[in-house]
Order: structure tokens, then sequence, then C-alpha cells
């Protein structure tokens, strides 16, 4: 039995980046299904673990691993075939630039935690919340398809970090049904990366509990 | 002359963070205030190196770099002393989950960008807006708080990137008016940091334009 643990939430974006990584290099892991519907996340045993109640949390090697990219970046120091994150200082620097438009300027403004904000603190129907919802969206995949590749991945011939990053919330966009026709690269890449089989086990509707 | 160009924005907190990295590695720069009220982020020859239309971004050997997680890790990799982020795997890991709390969690919510959406296209008031920022720092400051040390920085006895990011994540609490009354460490933390030379050269205030 492997002592590798995943907690994460089906629909969780952080957390569907951590399983294409984990699936990409072959570790072989156990899912802990958190319901964050449930707040299974702000539960007194999973907070004293992890302080923020947030998914994913990867236990591995002993140790408790949070924040999607924190995660990444330690499988990619232990275990770095296939690298996702280059090791040269220029190529490192373009990937973490590129992800964290995803990772901080789009995912974040847009996760459960501040849509119920958005509804039940600021008052909003559903209508303004997806309109809130595609605009961050619009904005950071504006400048991404400007920085994407006219052909091939994010990664060249492999997946990198921005690709793993890219699939979740490219799947968000379209269930918040964002017209995607102003994004031909980002639609070409996403489509390639979803015949992977790394990419495809790792789909929500893969691992969304029965 | 240093060819090092540091576009920023006095009050911003990510070219804050940028500003305490160079000064603590002692790396020489020219400042090129970069007026975000004015707009001057989304300048046709602005936005050509730099899509998103965000400061900071660092010119250096040749490079455009952005973001500020991946402009302090490239300086990290090719200007390593101080180090400013762990290279042991689980140490990095931690440092870089708790310095996410602020970059990916509390700052973006909190942005400029932001605050002027929640007023103009969301039609809130001061009052409401000032409540949603004060909101997502306390949040990531309760987690962070019980992820500091009991003595001494984030990073030790030398300040990292946990660090970094802290002081100009408070300096917001601050002038939002966050009761830092629950978050004695982090109060502590600040208040060693903000002597820092590195730290103190940095301050908003020191340089905002005359």
């Amino acid at each position: 039995m492997s002592d590798v643990l995943l907690f994460d939430y089906w629909r969780s974006s952080a957390s569907y980046r951590v399983r294409i990584a984990l699936n990409l290099k072959g570790i072989a892991y156990h899912a802990v299904p958190t319901d964050l519907l449930a707040r299974e996340q702000k539960a007194p045993d999973y907070v004293a673990r992890n302080p923020q109640g947030l998914v994913p949390m990867l236990h591995i090697d002993g140790l408790d691993l949070t924040q999607s990219l924190a995660i990444i970046d330690y499988l990619d120091m232990t275990r770095p075939d296939p690298r996702l994150i280059p090791t040269d200082p220029a190529a490192r620097a373009a990937t973490l630039a590129r992800a964290m438009i995803i990772i901080a300027d789009i995912h974040p403004l847009n996760n459960l935690r501040m849509l119920h904000y958005l509804k039940n603190e600021m008052g909003h129907d559903q209508a303004a919340i997806d309109t809130w919802y595609r605009h961050w969206i619009a904005e950071g995949f504006a400048a991404l398809e400007k920085l994407a590749p006219e052909t091939g991945l994010f990664g060249g011939d492999t997946p990198d970090l921005v690709d793993l990053c890219l699939v979740p919330q490219v799947a968000n966009a379209r269930r918040f049904e964002l017209d995607m026709a102003p994004y031909p690269r980002l639609t070409r890449i996403d489509g390639e990366l979803q015949a992977l089989p790394a990419f495809a086990a790792a789909h929500p509707e893969q691992v969304k509990p029965a």
C-alpha cells in the first residue's frame, strides 16, 4: 500500500494540478476526498495539519505539504523525471511567471471561498458572480495567449507547470461559459493536453465520488 | 551605470517585495516608477514587454522578468547570497507554502485592479470594500500566525521569502486599519524586519515620487 496521500476535492483546480503532476511522474497515491461543500477542510484534525484549511494537501515522505506550487516544486526536486519546472534560471523564471498568471491572478479570485463571500457577504446574485468569474479568467487568458507557443505545449514537447495549470483553468472557464474564441492557442494546447493519459485520469469527472 | 531596471509603483506590494530582495542581495538598480493610477502599466510599449500589464517587471541580464515570485526565484538562482528560498526540498516546500498564503491567497484579492472592479463594476462603497480587504488579510494571517516561529524570523536568523512578503502585507493591513492584536508573532516579526536597512530602504514612503 502506498503511503502517499492526497487530500483533495474533485472540483478543486489546485487539487487537479497536483493530480496531473503525480500522474505524470508515476507516483502512486491514495486520494482522501475532502468535501469542501461539507466543510471537511475545516475539521479540527485537518486544520491541525493544514492551518489554512484548504485543499490540496499531499502527505509524502512523512511531510504534510500544502499549496499546489510548493507541492509540485517539491515533487520536481525529489522526483525530477519528468521535469515540470525548468532548472535553467531564465527558462524557469518564464515558466513560473506564466504559471503565476493562473495560480495567483486568476484562480484565487474564483475559488469557492470567494464565490461564497460574494454571495453571502456581498449579496450578489449568480449572474453578477458569473460575470465576475469570467472577467478574471478573460483578463489572465488574454495575457497568457500572447505568451503561448504557436506550436507545441507551454513545456515544448512535454507538459510543464504552465500546462498543468492551464487545463484545470480552461475546465473552469468552460463551466462558466467563457467564450474561448479569443484564445486559439490556449484552446489548442488544452486539447492536446487533455488527450494525454496523465491529464485524462486526473479530470474531475474521473475522481468525483460516486 | 547599472543596467538593472525595476519597473515598480511605490505602493505596490509585489514591487515592495522585489525591492527588499534587491536590497538584501546588494543588487544596484534604477527604478522606473510606473504610475498605476495613471495606467502607465497599460501603455503599449510596456504591455509589449509584459502582456499582463502589471508591476513589478525587472529588467536584468537582458531579460524582462515578471511576477514577484518568479523574479525572486531567479535572483536566488543567479545571485544566491543571501539565500531567500531554501534549497533543501522540505524546507523549501514549507517556505513556498507560507509565502503563497500571501502571494496567492491574500494579495491578489486586494490589489488595485480588484478594488477598482468592486467599486466600478460591482457598485460597492468604500466601507464594503474595506471590510472585504480586511477579511482576506485576516483569514490569511490567522493561518500564517499558526505557522510563524515563536522567536526569530520566518527565515530563522536572516530573512527569507516569507519575511519579504510579510512586511508589505502588514503595511497594507495597517493602512486598512486591520486589528493586528490576534497576530502577535507576525507583529513581532514585522517589527524586527522593519528595523533592517534593506527593508527600511524599500518602504513605499522611501520610494514615493516627489
